[in-house]
Parts: structure tokens; sequence; C-alpha cells
């Protein structure tokens, strides 16, 4: 039967066990999408021009939120993150979002890959909130993972 | 013209001053949905009857997220919050998350209920992720605000 | 009927919204004892006569600790701590913790002083647990708050 | 002579230079009590017959706490934790609680044991100090390590 | 006699209680100097033509370290910082630090400003420090406070 | 050509992929001082004849500050610290800060140790900073590496 792997048999949350899991490399990647205005992408746009610090100052929190996954998700193990990287691309009235995060612990770093993409997301939202209040942060989710026991996931077509 | 807040005239970031704002009573209202399947949303509800603990945790995990808020977004400033609720609604595929946040101080709240709503809605791609790691969290955003020196904002119907 | 404050008619837990609550001057004080050995005690005091480091350092644990109770305590509100002070007595084969804890918010520090006992009391734990690990934390309680709405109260006889 | 290991010889507190051990797998139990009255204990049942929001919200308050030990405890070394679960009994009015944590890292995992039980404990007390704020923590203790160079520790029957 | 304010008359470390204090609109200004190689700068200037990502991280870092002062200074209040700004001067060799800090709060902000300033400088070590290992993070000092009871101080001459 | 590490082709921050690193042990030696008045240094001096707390405060901040390095520098990896010490020296008009950082990571301690430095530096400065707020944190620099791949680094007698 299928179960949620985070809480037990009498239906208590925990952390999973993974003492007996190897460590080795991992990688995850995430994305997802601010939706927001042609008017705010032409300010960021023109800001990165001069000197970026709105998708820069982006950049930096995702890659710090990555760190804090722990903090932030009750169940996540504390893991070696190894790298992280967060790209942008900018469309006509949205900002793309992609994250990839490396490890070679006993367990995944898809939490710390998606939790990368929000924090982004979420400061970008910040940063343009009172150009657009009402900018959605759309579309988180994994792409693809590699490495552990599971091997290669890659997102269906069809989700 | 119109300009990003949290960027000054050379373009770099900093942190706004509202050494001046007159500190008064502010709530926020965000929202964001996590998109799953049946299946999962079958076993919430299942866990629901017993223990509760998958949405608990997510629920004070988004409490404890809107508290974290100036530890992740660089430029909100640390404030005060007064009162934070997190609520769940079971769709047949889906989970709607809302969270409303409140204080009495200098500048709003909208980053902490977004943050909270993206918290939760990470931790629940967390517990599920090993029945549904194709799960997407959409739709985060700003429903209303209320007090402060621009007043009431309520989202407009066509965004 | 007498019902959990911080969780709601539907049974879900919530931060309480203290957001119409007055602004005042609230102390706490929370005490507690590490049972341990006469030999660990003769320690900490020839080390007292040192440098002192080991109660030392458990005081700055107490301290900085009362600092991260909201990071620590989910419901709890961030607030504004006024002032932390952390006393050790050396007792034959116990040391007793006091911690008092001092604010000017919205709600009280009773959380703050207990966290402090028992954070200095972990450390303690922490610095002689190579010489008795079987060391206790015992006792940690509330034994007086002053100012908010309900006033002092003091803690009863026979608890 | 017997030496508290956290002090250097000048009297001077450090972290254990714990390089050249080896990384093995570790499991420590601890466990502690909150005294309380049974109208408490009465409403930590029914709400567990609902949501069990209570005793569920101190079981993540728990789990988090442990990942926060290297934060809290001054000497304590950041280590990777590979599984935490909090249990909770509930008596005629107290509510023991049980933590286990697991490693595979340089040091044992003792103190972030302890710190789930604390923290635990506290939030606890937070959500039942409206109704019995004369609520006691005690008996924070280790019950058992495994694993390491020392092996296998118990508590002794006379501690 | 002449006293240190966070040492009570036992010697003992405490937080200072601030209580009685009046909340007020106060200053800080402090600055730094990262001495390092006119290579350095000259990366770190043709950077900035680009997209500014290595002063920009260390602008963000900074900001952020400033509202981390109560989590890294044990003594520390938790305050309300209400802006902060950090600025960079490229010479030929160095690069200086500003850090600007605000508050409408009990305490000043000197050691937020510092913190500000340690943080940036300690950034840009990091990110240069694969090409300059012997980079000096030098003279980091207040210049200026203004606000509460003592009024502006500014930084003599002499020192 | 060379180029800062941290910054990507296109002059994006990024955390460098440190996963196929070999695991190693590594330490680092920072050393800093912080210039204040013969009066402060006379009265640490006194202090640390009866419990040496100001000078225990600043060693206990530097050994926590060295662990929330990946925190505070953006771009940091988080790594296992295995061991950390903090030594002051008392000159007539100075305290002179040396940190000694330990891993057998995939990444060196380098930034450990200078933040051990910087934040038992701040901290003697906030302790002092009564008596002396033109006290200054000065010097704070890299001694000497070993370990990692490209081995021992001393620092050039000329910087």
């Amino acid at each position: 039967m299928v179960e949620l792997s985070h809480v037990d048999a009498s239906g208590a949350a925990h952390m999973v066990d993974v003492t007996g899991k190897e460590a080795s490399a991992r990688v995850a990647v995430a994305t997802g999408t601010v939706r927001t205005t042609e008017e705010v992408v032409s300010l960021l746009r023109s800001d990165g021009l001069k000197k970026g610090d709105a998708l820069g100052t982006a950049r930096i929190a995702g890659i710090m939120g990555a760190k804090r996954t722990p903090d932030l998700i009750p169940l996540c193990h504390p893991i070696a993150i190894s790298g992280v990287s967060v790209e942008f691309t900018l469309g006509s009235d949205r900002v793309d979002i992609t994250a990839t995060t490396k490890t070679t612990d006993r367990t995944g770093v898809e939490m710390e890959a998606l939790t990368a993409v929000a924090v982004a997301g979420l400061t970008l939202h910040d940063m343009i909130k009172a150009v657009d209040p009402a900018a959605v942060l759309d579309a988180v989710r994994l792409e693809r993972k590699d490495g552990g026991k599971t091997g290669t996931w890659t997102r269906p077509e069809d989700r």
C-alpha cells in the first residue's frame, strides 16, 4: 500500500531514518515562475543594465534559502550541500527561475532546489510589490533529479 | 516615474527606511495551492481522521516560516508579528492554503503571509514527494492587506 | 469551558492574535536544576576559581537561548526582549539555575525565561557529560511573572 | 585526573577537536516528563481525538529543535543527523517524552536527543500555560547511547 | 569608577536591562576597509560593468548580517531595525565599506552597523580569496551615532 | 586569466560546485586585533582575575560565529566543522585574537576562522563600547591553512 514516508504507522510525523543509506553524488533541478507586468520586467531589465541588484539580490536569497532548508522544512535532514546555482530568464511579463542543487550525502537535494526557487521568487515579489502587489509565484516544481538508489527521475510531460 | 522601492538611484539594493512611518495595526492574507493527485489527497484525508500530522506539520512549518521571513528575504524588516494562522482546504487533487498574518509595526506583513504559504506548501511537498514527486506549488499570491498609510488593497479580479 | 489557547475551535494550532493587547513592562522568573555528582560540582568550583568558562559558557548559552525562543517554540511571538540574566548556585551535587527576562511588548516573557533555563542546563550537561553522562535537568518551571493584563502570578506552594 | 572535556588546560572553553575520530553509526535516546494536571491531560487527549495539533506541534518542535542543537549549545559540533523521532505517552497528570536521534558522524547525538526532549517539553508548556502555568519540565536525561569508540552506555539504575 | 556595562558587580555577563529606556529614532554609521591588490579591484570594477554580483552579494550579506546581530553578539538586544544601507568605494587596492543602520527602539544600532560592515567585508574576502588569500579586513569602527539619551557621538580625530 | 571563483562567466554569483573534491582534514588559522585604551585592557584584566566573563563571552561568541558562517557568507558551503578554538592575548591597549578551525570536509575552513575572529572582536567591541566607543577591529586576516588539494598556504611576510 502507498503511504506517506514522513508519517509512521501510528500517523505521527518523524524524520525518516537514512542512517543506512549510502552517501553518493546527487543533483536536483527545480523551476518556478513569477508572473508580473510588462512594466515590472522592463524595470528589471533596465536595472540589469545598471547594477543588476534586483535579480542579483533574488539570486543570493535563493542560494542562502537552499542552505536554510532544514531550518524551514521540519522533516528535512540537514545535509552537506556541495553546490547551488540560481538562474533567471526574463519573459515579456514573467521571470522564470531555475535552481540546481548538488550534494554527496545520504539523501537528495530536491527540497533544497525547490526552496531556492521559492525564496528567490518571494524575494522578487518583495522587490516589485510596490509596483505590482498582484504578482504571483507559480509552478514551483521539481524538473529532474539524479543519483541515489532511485536514480534519475524526470518530470513526466503530462504534469 | 515608477521605480523599484528596494533599489536606490544608483541601482543598489537597500532596506527601505521606515523610521518615519507610524506603527499601526496591519493584516495580510495570502493564498497558494499544492496540485497533486487524488491518491495523495486521499492519504492526507485518512491521515486527518487519525492524527492529522501531515497537515499539522505543514501548518506549524508555515507559522514558523512567517517568523523567519526577515532571515530569508534580504530586504524585509524584522517586525513584531502579533498573530499568524494557516488553513488548508482539501480539493479532489489539490490542497489550498490560506495564511493570515498580523502586526502592529511600521511596515506591512505581506511577505510574512506569502512566506507562510510557501513554506507550508513546500512542507506538504516534502511529505508527499515519495508518492508524488511531480506535485506543484502554484498561485502563491497576496489576496488582501489592511492598515498602514495605503490602507486596504484587494486583489483585482483580472489578476 | 477551559481550552488550550494555542488550539482553535477546530483543533488546529495557531499563533494567538495579540494585536489588541497593550504593550507594557513585563518580567518573568524561571528556575531549574542540573543534578549531577559531587565530583562534577567540585570541577565546576575549581574552574570558577580560574576562569569560570564552564558556568560562563552556560550563562551565555542561556541568554542567547532566550533570544532564540520564537525560533524554537512554534507558537511563540517574536518579542522585544529588553533584559536577560542567568544565575547559578552550586550545591553539593547540583547546580541551580535562575533566569529573569524582561520586555515591554504585547505578550509575556515566560517562555523566554524557561528557554534560558533549559538551554543553560543543556549546555552544562554538554560540558560535564564526559564525566557524568547521567546528569539530569530537573524542575524547569516558572516561579513568577509580573505585568500585562493578568498582573502578578506567583508559583503556588503545592506545585 | 578527571577533567571537563570542553575546558582546556588554561580553563578556556573550546570545541573539542574530533577531526581524528571515525565517522560511524550512532544512536541516542533521551527522555523527560512534563508534570501538569489531570485537566490538562484530559484536554490533550480530547484534542488527540480531533486533530492532535497540541502533541503534533510539540513533536515537530522537538524534531526541529534537534536540528538546532549546534546553534543553541555553544560547544556542540554541527553534525549530520540522519533520523529523529519524538514520542509522547500520556499519564494521568503527566506527559512522558522520548526522543531518539541518529547520525553517521564523528561524534554522538546525545545533546540532539536531549535538546529534542527539552524543546518538545517547552512547547507543551507553552500550549498549556494558559490553563496550567505551574507545569514543570522534569527529568530530562539520557537513557542510552550506542556507537562510536566508547560503544553502548545505558543509564545506571541508581541515577 | 568606570565599569564594563555588560558585566555585573560579581563579574557575570548579562543583557543590560533597557526596559526603562525610551523608544526613539537612532542612527549609527560604521566603516571598514578590505585591503587587497590592484588586480582584485580591477576584477571587481569590470564585474561592476557587467552584473555587479560580487559587490552586490557583499551588500546583501551586510544588510542580512545587520539583522542577525542579536544571534551573533551574545548580549545585544533584539531590536526593530528600520533601515540599513551598505555602500562600497573602490580605491586602487582597497574597498572601503560604509554601513548606516536605523531604529526606533530602546537601544542603539551601533553593533548592527559594525556587524553589517564586518559581514560585507568577510563576504568580499570569500569571493576574492581564490585570487588574494592575503586580503585583510581593517579598521572596522564606529564613525557616528545619533539619538537616544546620550545624543550624537562623533569619532574623535585622534582615534 | 585570473577570475573571481564565485562569479560565473556571465558575472552571476553562485556557490562553487565542490561535489568532485575529496573530503580531507583541513585547518585554518586567522587573527585580528581590537585596538582600544589602556583603561579598557585594565578592566578586562581585572575581570580576568574574577570570572573572566568578558573574554569568555567573546570566546563563546567566536566559536558560535564559526558555526554560523554559511548563514552569514552567502556563497560559503555548509561544512562539518570538527574543532574550533579562540584565544586572546592582552597587550597594553589592544586585544589580539587568534582562531583555529578544523574540518574533514570537501572545502576549507578559512571563512570559518575569519568569521570566528570577527564575531569575537565585535563581541568585545559590544562589551567595551560604553567605555570606549572608538575601539577598532583591525587586521582580520588569514595566517595559514593546511590540507586540501592546494596544501599549505602561509601568509607572505610583505602583506
